[in-house]
């Protein structure tokens, strides 16, 4: 919501908390098929996306999230070639992805067209590999996708949903994770955007369980910063499909052939470190 | 400030952002002789105390913060006895503090006693360890009180300051740090909370640029969550006295005689890695 003072707010109303960034100008408004996209241009974040009254992301630091929902998995796996991204219609995930130069397809299948038009126009910085030989934009049902992807077709499946309500709602569910399951080539991980860990454990615990009960053999939580997203605190899951999730490729994550902002194979292990209460959380979990 | 929807909201000014909670009701507001001092019952935070309109703490998360300010710099240390904490006046940190056995003796001054007098009202847990004959509570002036420290007096200097404008701007000075420089002995270490890594580089550039003129040796800089301060991601800045931050005591870490809730040892390592950003503009200092 906009008020009279020039605020966009997200309230995050179970959380009883708000985050508001000073807006310039509203730049753009429409009804997508799907859902309501919304452009602000905020006095410091850059750009905003906002999709039906909750922020996605800002010029200013997508980089994190883009960063953390893409290096991690495809630096875990041994020899990443085939990537699906489920979501991530504003092309940063399939950006970070294409960086990596042994990836040869990157497909992303994102329900909703309007949001890669709009970022296009607004965050063209994310849409730079859009016209990458490697890339293939499909603008469709990810839940139903991933239902007729060939067995064992790809290594890496990265989920970049909004939250588990209206249209991603089927993307947290176990009956899309055996559909991803049986996608993956032995090996394979996928990584899913989890929510925060300070508000969402309810979240993140549901990921743990459908995971298992979908076949996948292990799991391990990433944590960072992410300033516009509620408590500014922001995790993604990375699940193995047939093995304990294997050590990272240090020699390769301090060796990038390309330039990032917040990820270091130094970042990498950071991330994975789980805060007591987490642990204790999940621990709980499985004695039930 | 508190809308008429009952929202408290604190605005970061020069960042363009704004963060609230969602209010029962208010339970205390004073002008002390230095500022003016509110608690609130928020609807999913417990209690919050706010100073002069900038949030200082919450019953649900202060555990964050007052973990990050105390357990790395006790357990990087390696022989801890004798701790000055300056500020700090809801005594959470001095709580953690008094946690770690091998503590003799812990003064805090901190300039308004009317911060712990509410905070025992209203924060009792934090203030549980008041009474124990190794904590020593002062009402004084912190800059002053440690001009005036005997020299090699401390082990450890916590710095739990507000932010660097009104009383505590002279805790952010190359003057105040000399002091402390003095007041440590051989091995000492100082840590202060140092604000947001997106929003305020150039306060830990200041730290970095005043605690070197100031005489010291090393820094490194902890980086954790803090949902209710802006940008929702916080900072520490370790300084050592005359030498090379020590690796931290990571057994003694690990093997903790007492809880923690976001603390380990995995979290102290991984609190210490440095964003791609954060190396590049501290970097980028140095070399001007």
């Amino acid at each position: 919501m906009l008020d009279e003072n020039n605020w966009f707010t997200e309230v995050a109303e179970a959380a009883g908390s708000a985050f508001s960034l000073r807006i310039k100008q509203r730049l753009h408004r429409e009804e997508s098929p799907f859902q309501t996209i919304e452009v602000y241009e905020t006095e410091t974040f850059g750009n905003l996306m906002v999709i039906d009254g909750f922020t996605m992301l800002s010029t200013r630091e997508n980089f994190l999230y883009h960063e953390m929902l893409s290096h991690p998995v495809l630096l875990t796996h041994p020899a990443p070639r085939r990537v699906a991204i489920i979501g991530g219609g504003d092309c940063g995930t399939l950006r970070e992805v294409l960086r990596h130069p042994e990836i040869a397809s990157a497909v992303q299948i994102d329900i909703d067209e309007r949001v890669t038009r709009v970022a296009e126009q607004f965050f063209p910085e994310l849409t730079e590999s859009n016209a990458d030989p490697r890339a293939t934009l499909l603008f469709d049902d990810g839940i139903r996708w991933m239902r007729e992807a060939p067995d064992q077709s790809l290594d890496i499946i990265i989920i970049d949903s909004t939250d588990p309500v209206g249209p991603a709602e089927g993307l947290f569910t176990t009956a899309f994770y055996r559909d991803c399951h049986r996608a993956l080539a032995p090996g394979g991980l996928l990584v899913q955007q989890s929510e925060s860990p300070l508000y969402h454990m309810d979240i993140i615990r549901g990921i743990y369980a459908d995971t298992e009960a979908a076949g996948f053999q292990d799991r391990a939580t990433l944590f960072f910063p992410q300033a516009i997203y509620p408590s500014g605190w922001w995790s993604a899951t990375l699940v193995s499909r047939d093995q304990a999730i294997p050590d990272f490729r240090a020699v390769a994550a301090t060796n990038l052939p390309f330039p990032t902002r917040y990820y270091t194979a130094e970042i990498h292990r950071a991330a994975l470190a789980q805060p007591a209460f987490f642990k204790q959380a999940l621990a709980s979990t499985q004695g039930e």
